[in-house]
Parts: structure tokens; sequence; C-alpha cells
């Protein structure tokens, strides 16, 4: 019977995509529109103090495309906070302008693989993994997978070892991408409608491209991954949103 | 032939998951959002003292992500019942405030390989769970599922001795799960679009992770499972939900 | 090569499911309320009188979940009747407060199975079945099915003595439940974007799922069925919509 | 290799599927309706001129179903033609009433199969037959399909010879039919979702369902066909709009 | 282990599918649709001189049927242009006319396999092909594709070498249409859901048909091609637009 390989749990994560509602923040008044950048700066202020504190990250991107303009991603020890807080989003006055596009609920997810003779619970590196501040690298990337389970390839069915094997040949080609690429990778499994999200950045947005070209050729992706909607946009800081919704 | 095992059928059940159309609730005057979460909360206690009575139970949540805001979760003894619950729901002054998400209709389910050595007519035990008391565990978790029939791994065509070797194996893997997740299966094949629905209580959020990843290698899974889309929550009462909506 | 079963054609279908929208409908004025209700009860006093007349036959069913609220099933010699039916409908006041949910355009179809012996185009039985009186019963259950035509399970394939024989089989699990549950077949290749619709009736609500959960065992069912979306509800009387829309 | 047949390709046609607005219809004023009917008569006079002079061909049609209530079928020597004519018939009064539900863009084909031991290019019946009058026969049927190209079934690696005996096959089933069903196939490879467009046209409905129920057990059919959407309704002249809009 | 062949990125290329809201355009005075008119007339004459000084290219679309009546093209050197671009659009008044209705993020890729003999950074032809001026042909082709990877047909399991040669003789077909077609290749994987974007450019609309179906029998269509929706129509200039929109 292959056997489950444990994995270790970190923060937790919403990624929101919305897209702006531009007939409507057209409408607006100007003293509205004011409020509702207002109001999300102060937001986003907070949530980088809990950021600082070590208690959560936050990043903002704008992406491209018409699948979403925005993304808020936020991490918390607890999945209640992150309700909390999109639920405060949902009231602000900036959210009547921006329509729901998309979202991942998912857990920050290391696997005992990368544990090996670490002790995962009061290893530093291992420990910030878990709970990570984002990178404020300039680009990012986001799309959910899944592991194929069906009569011929199924992730489920092969051994752990050979499991294993895949994920270490998988490893190295991500390895090539050292200074070019960051993971974060979180799982989904009884929480999304996907079984992991990946969350990549880079400096370069061709990076992006590259990482993912060479990797298809990787055994583990050629069988068993079916990936779902691809995302792509820019690190913003709060400061920017002005300039992105300025008539 | 393949033969189908005998179910025995409980309490029906209606899922009803909701968005929050929160420009409605904001362009709603003070006295409409009173009289909607006053009007709720009255419902609320009916379904409540429907429940002391033995006569159904309710569960309401929060949930997070995109997909839905609330669940409203009843189980009645009849399906009339429920038809008619969702109708006076659906008349109510909050209701003109939900945008619905998703709904599943089902029966609670058991099976006859939970019954050995039981009268399941007469069984307390057994009679307890057809009409089970919703847990007031402190978080949700809702799936839908099939089994497959494609032309390898066809659930309708294997044996029952082996169909019940692998609910056997899959029930071993949900027992250590004692104490931590509680689940409740619904049947609803011939009542709504998925052949099963799974709703599950945990304590910690985690748990539902830690269970439907370790499940996911149990070969009757690993094989035969085919998953609708996750829905994650909390626990609210409905005195939660004035805070949940105040502006 | 397999041959094609000879069919046998009755009466066109249409199946209109229908959702309220009941914030429009709360928005209207008593007098636009009594207007569409007082209409729909003369538009349905005249299609009972048509089914008097043995000229068509007409149910009216409140469904339960999200899918649909409402159900209009009418039967009819031709096709061309059924769409002015349907034209005249949505011109009714309460087509104002009704959203289009899912519709079904078949015809009744009998196999040649099921003449054995007998002249199709004079039997009184089967005549009878060819342009039936809906069934007065409780409560209903539609939902439209393919047959598979994959590369290993492939219906069009097989021989015309195989697909008998597997349906004489699958007859037999029918007719366990003589008395519990009535069913009409409903041809719709050529028609609609499935290949046969299946409207059930019964008088308890369960025997609905144990049906059809028993039929999924069958040969047939589990090697050849591609099952569509399942609506359920209870019938109704013309009167009894006056409750179901009363605020 | 298999190796692709000669194809011909005649007029450009534009398939227009529209449902009716029923309720901004109702609050147009009087004037609005008889201005919209007007010009939409007006619109299909030129068509029809057009028709006349043999420089394209245009059909009306009222479809049954939620589906789509009218369709617009033209055909014409340029797609350009057919872009101006969409673009004319969306700025028209009518149009501001009419959503649109599905359309489909091809060209009519005929393949070398049919054009044994002529000249397509000159012979009279084979250039009729790619420049088609639509027939004005009482009912229509509408439907898109593809070639399998799975795994065991892929019509693409069939060995020509073998595609001529298949579609040879195939096209004695739709002889028996002669005089009962026409059809017209139009390619849309490149052009719309779907590889062909098929309209047939009947006097009586239930030819359709006897026609490609027989067909399903075609081999080409029953191996290599994948179909899309079907759509059902009866020819209309212009003046038959007026009634069918009537308030 | 199969290996990824080099690829060389050009331009990122954004191309934006929008459908007209006539309804609204018609309500909208004649003075806010001059300025509609005026300002995008203004931006297209801005990306007009982008493309004169080899910083990008622009290409302006009507197309046929009801997925979409517009595209917008645009070729930069960095994708943050293109989303700069693209909210600078999204700002104007035009667009407050216009719903999104497809768009697709990817940069023009070119494989090694085109590369043979030359230096890929240095070569004039290459590089321009990296860095293209939008044909002013006629008609336009847009699809999407993927590479099939299931358990028979996967290309990620496939040897560079056996890619390469049935690459080759893919593009054997391709050249027998040498100024009929010319077509870009975009790489989307990483960016967007499908894994390329082909775009094609034509002077006789049936030459889409004729290549795309000559080429779905070349055997590396025929097992490994998954294609997305189809979209066409005519390359139009920015006074053009004037007439299409014209009431």
């Amino acid at each position: 019977m292959p056997e489950a390989v444990e994995t270790f749990d970190g923060w937790y994560c919403l990624h929101d995509f919305r897209k702006v509602d531009w007939n409507a923040w057209k409408l607006a008044s100007q003293e509205e529109r004011d409020q509702a950048l207002n109001e999300f700066n102060e937001l986003m202020q907070g949530w980088e103090e809990i950021e600082s504190n070590r208690e959560g990250s936050v990043g903002f991107y704008q992406m491209i495309g018409q699948k979403a303009d925005l993304l808020i991603m936020n991490l918390r020890p607890t999945m209640d906070e992150l309700t909390d807080l999109e639920t405060a989003f949902n009231k602000t006055k900036l959210a009547e302008f921006l329509i729901p596009a998309y979202s991942f609920v998912s857990v920050v997810e290391l696997s005992a693989y990368m544990a090996k003779g670490k002790d995962p619970d009061t290893d530093p590196e291992f420990q910030a993994r878990l709970k990570p501040v984002l990178p404020k690298w300039e680009h990012i990337c986001f799309y959910p997978m899944d592991r194929k389970k069906d009569a011929v390839n199924n992730w489920f069915m092969e051994e752990k070892d050979e499991r294993g094997r895949l994920m270490y040949e998988h490893g190295m080609t991500g390895r090539k991408y050292a200074g070019k690429v960051r993971q974060i990778i979180t799982g989904s499994i009884g929480f999304d409608d996907w079984e992991w999200g990946v969350t990549l950045y880079a400096h370069e947005m061709i990076q992006f491209k590259k990482l993912i070209y060479e990797m298809r050729f990787d055994e583990v992706s050629a069988r068993f991954a079916d990936f779902g909607e691809f995302f792509i946009g820019h690190r913003k800081t709060k400061e920017d949103l002005n300039q992105i919704m300025a008539l």
C-alpha cells in the first residue's frame, strides 16, 4: 500500500483575485474614490504591521489579462483570521468597485522530504519557510494543480519511494532557478478545489515561463500534473494603487 | 453480478450556500438591515427549537473564500419540510441580500456495513446517527463526491465483498481521527448531481486537510473517488450574524 | 454491424424549469402579483382541459435546491404546440418573475422491446403509454442521460441482442419498484443535448434514491450510463402556487 | 501517413441564435416595438432580395426550449459580408431586445467524395450545393460536431480509404431519409470551436430524431463522433415575427 | 529522459477580445460617443508610433460571431508595458461600452529548431521574428492550444529527436501555405491557461480553414494537439472603428 508522506503545515493563506468595475469607479464621486483608496491604504498598513510583527504576511499585486486586475494575498496563523480579514475587506469602500474573480484557500505546506535531518519544529530555517514573509520580488505567478489519478498514472497509487525519487528529480530542475525564481507551495486538499497552489516570484517575468516549461518535461509533471488557471502580475505597494486607479 | 449494499436512510438534508451582496446590503437602510437580522434570528430560533425537540437539526456557518460566505444546513424527517423551509427563507428580508452560491440535496445514509450485528430500526446509536444533531464543533468542511465508473476502475462493477474490504480499510483511516474529525455522510443518488455529500466537523481546521490527504492514499479513494467542490468555514451562532453583517 | 432498435414515438414533451426572482416579486405591487397568479391559474386551467380531452398532459411541481424552484411540464401531439405554449408562457406576467433555469425538449419513446407481441399502432395500453397522462403522484425526479461511446464501453457498438439482454435485466430491477416508482422515458436524440430524459414519480421521495442506487449496479448503467443534472420536487396544483408565492 | 481529403468550400455561413428579453420588450413602448418589427421586416426583405439574386441565402426560425428563441441564418460569398450583416443587425432596434445565445461561423463544405466524376468547379448541381438556397421546409435542427482524436479512435490517424468507406456507409443511412430530411454540412475548422456544423431540414420534426438515432449506430458516428449542443425549431416568415412578439 | 528544447522569447503579447455593449452605446449621447472614438483614435495613434519606432507592434480587428466583436493585440518588450497599456485602455471612454470577452497573455516564441546554424541573438531575420511587426494582411485567426499529456500520447514524454521530427514534418505542411498564411507563435506556459497561442494572417479567409484542416492530419496534431476556442476576424484601421460603431 502506498503510504502518505508526512507534511508540515504553516500559515494559512488566502489568495483573493478581483477585477475592477471601471464603470462603477468612474460613476463614483472624487470623494468616494478618495475614501476608498485611503481606507485601503490603512488596511494595508495594518497588514504590513502584522507582517513586521511576524504574525502574518501580505502581498499586493496588479495582474494582467481579463481574468483579474488585482491580487491580495494574506497569510495568517489561523484560518479564522483570514475569514475575518476577507469579511473586513468586503465591507470596505474599495470592495464596492471590485468584482470577485477567483480565490484560493490553502496552507503553507512542506513535506518530510524537505526536513531531512532537521527537527521541523525547531529548525529556524524550516520554521521560516512554514511562516514565510512573502518575497518582495517584482513579479508573481500563481496556479493551482492536482496530481493525476487516472487508470495509468495515479500518483496516489505510486509507492512512497518512487514518489520521493520523482519529487527529488523535480526539485533538481527547480534548483537551477535558484536566485531567479522563488516558490511557495500551499496545500489545499480539503480546503479548496485543487490539491496544491503554487505561488512563484521572479525578478524577470520570462523566468516563470522558462522554469515551468522545463519542469513540464520532468517525469512527475509529464505523467502526473493537472494544472488549473494561471495568473500573473506585478508586485505593487499600497501607494501604487492610487496610480493604478487614477482616472 | 455485483450486488447493491443495503443502505439505511435517515433525515433529509439541505446544504444552502449563499454569497453576501455587500453592495445591496450597504444601500439598505439601517432599519431594513435590522429587520433582516431580526427576522433571521427568529427563523434560526425556530429551527433550534425543532432541534431541541429532536424533529430536525440546524447548523449555521461562515465560509471562507469567494465561493460562499454563509452556509445554512438543515435536516428534517421529510423532504417536503426542507422545501418549505427553503421557500420560507427565500422570502425573508435577509435573503434579498444573499446570492445563491451552491446547494446540495441529500439524505443521511448509513450502509449495512455499519449495522453489523445491530437491528438498524431499533438500535439507539444507529438511529441517532440516522437522525443526527449536527455537531457544535468549530469548523466545517463540505464536498460532494462520486465513485468512478470508467473502463478500468468501475465501483459499480466491483464485487460486494471487495467493496466491503475497501470501505473497511477506508474506515480504519477515519478511525485514526476519532475525536478530531466527525463526519456525516449523506446520499444524493437520484437527488442531486453527485452521489454522496461529505460533511466534516473539526476543532482544528488543519485536521480536515490531514484526514483527507491521508485518505487520498486509501485504495478506495485513489482508484474510485471523484471529488466536487470543497467548501470550508466556521460554525457561528445566530447572534454572530449581527457582527458578520455589521457595517 | 450493430443495428438500431426501432423506437415508437408518442407525444412531444417540454420540461421547463424556472427559478423565482424573489427580489423582483417583492418589488411588484399586490395588484401585479394577483394578476400574475390569476393569469397563471387560467393558463393551467386551459392546459388541464387539454389533458381532460386527451390532447396533451400537464404537470406542475415545486422543486428543492438552488437549481430550480418550479417545473412546468407539458406534453402535446406536436412540437409546434409546445413552442407556442412556451412563447405564450413567456409573455405572461408570472414569467416576468421567473428566471429560466433549465429546459429539456424530447418525445415520449418506447422501444420495440416493449411492444413484444403487440401491434404498437393499435394496442390500447401501448398507445396510452405513448400519449400518457402524467401521474398525479406526490414527488417527481428528472434527469437526462446518455449512453457511453468510449473506446471500451460503446453502447452503439454493442450488438442488438446484447443491448436487449442488458435492457431486459435493467427492466427487472425497475419491476421491483412497481407501485413505488413510475417512469416516463423521453427520447431527445436530435432534439436536445442528452440522448434521453428520465422522469420518475413516487409517493415516497426515498424510493427515487433506492431505485436509482440499485440500478446503478445494473451492468447497463455501470458500464454505459452517463448522467446529467438531477432535479427533484413535489407535485403542486395551480392553487398551491398562491401559497408558494405568498409574501 | 493519412492524407487529408480535398474539400470544396462554398458560401460562408453565420448561425445567429438569440433569446428574447421579454421583460425589456414589455417595458418598451408600442411605438418602439413597432419600429423594431418594421425595421427587422425591411432587413429581412433585403436579405430575401439577395437570395432572389442568388447572392446569398437567408433563413429565419423560432426555436423551442430555453437555449434560444430565434435563429437567423445567413449565407454569403464572403465572410466580410457576414461580419457586416451581423454588425448591422446588432445596431437594429430589435437587437436591443435579443440576448446573444449561441453563434456558429462556418462555410458550406463538400468533400471530394461527393464530386466523383464531376468537375466541381463547373458542375451545376455541385455548384448549387456549394451555394445553396436554404430549404423552405417546416423544421430545422442544428448541431456542431467533432471527429474524435483519442488514443483508440482517432479520425485523423485513419487512412483515407478507410475514412472514405466509413463516410460512404454513413451516406447510405442518410439516403434512406431522402425526401424526409435535407442536410447542409458546413466546415468550421479554423473558424469556430467545432469542426463541422450540421443543419438539417424536415417536414416532420420526428424525422430528425429517427435519422440521428439511426446514424448513431453507424460505425463512423459510434466510434468517431463528438456532438455539441442541439437546437431545434420551426421556419418562420418575417411576417410571423409580428405574431411571435405580439403582447 | 526527454529533454526540453531551448526556446527563444521575444516581445510580450496581449490579445484583448471585447464585445460591444450596443444597448449602452445607443444610450450614450453623441458627444460621449465622439469622445470615445476620438480618444481611441489617439490611443491607437500612439501605439502606431511605437510600432514605427520598433518598440512594439499593434493590430486592431473586427471579429465575427457572438464570441467577440473587436480584438486589440499589442506586443511590447516587457510585460509591464502591456499591463499599463491594458489599464490605460480600461480607463478610456470606449472601454465603458466594451465587455471583456477573452484575453490571452503570452510571449513571441521561437524554438531552437528554427535557429539552425544562426546566432539567435544577432541574426537579423531571427531577431525580426522575435520582435515582429504584425502583418497588415486582411484576415486574422487566433486559437490557443496545448500538447496532450495523456497515458498514450504524452508530448512531454516523447524524446527530443522524435519531437523534432514531428515538428519538422508539421513545418512542411505550413510551408505549402507560404504567401497565403503567416503565423506568429506565442508561448504562454506559466502565463495563461494554454501552452501556446497561434495567430494566423491571410489574404483569403478560406486559407485558414485549408491550412488547419490539412495540418490536423499531421501526426503531431492528430496525436498531440488540444485546441481551445477559435476566433476569426478582419484587420481594421483606427478610422474604420468610426464606421463600425456608427449608429
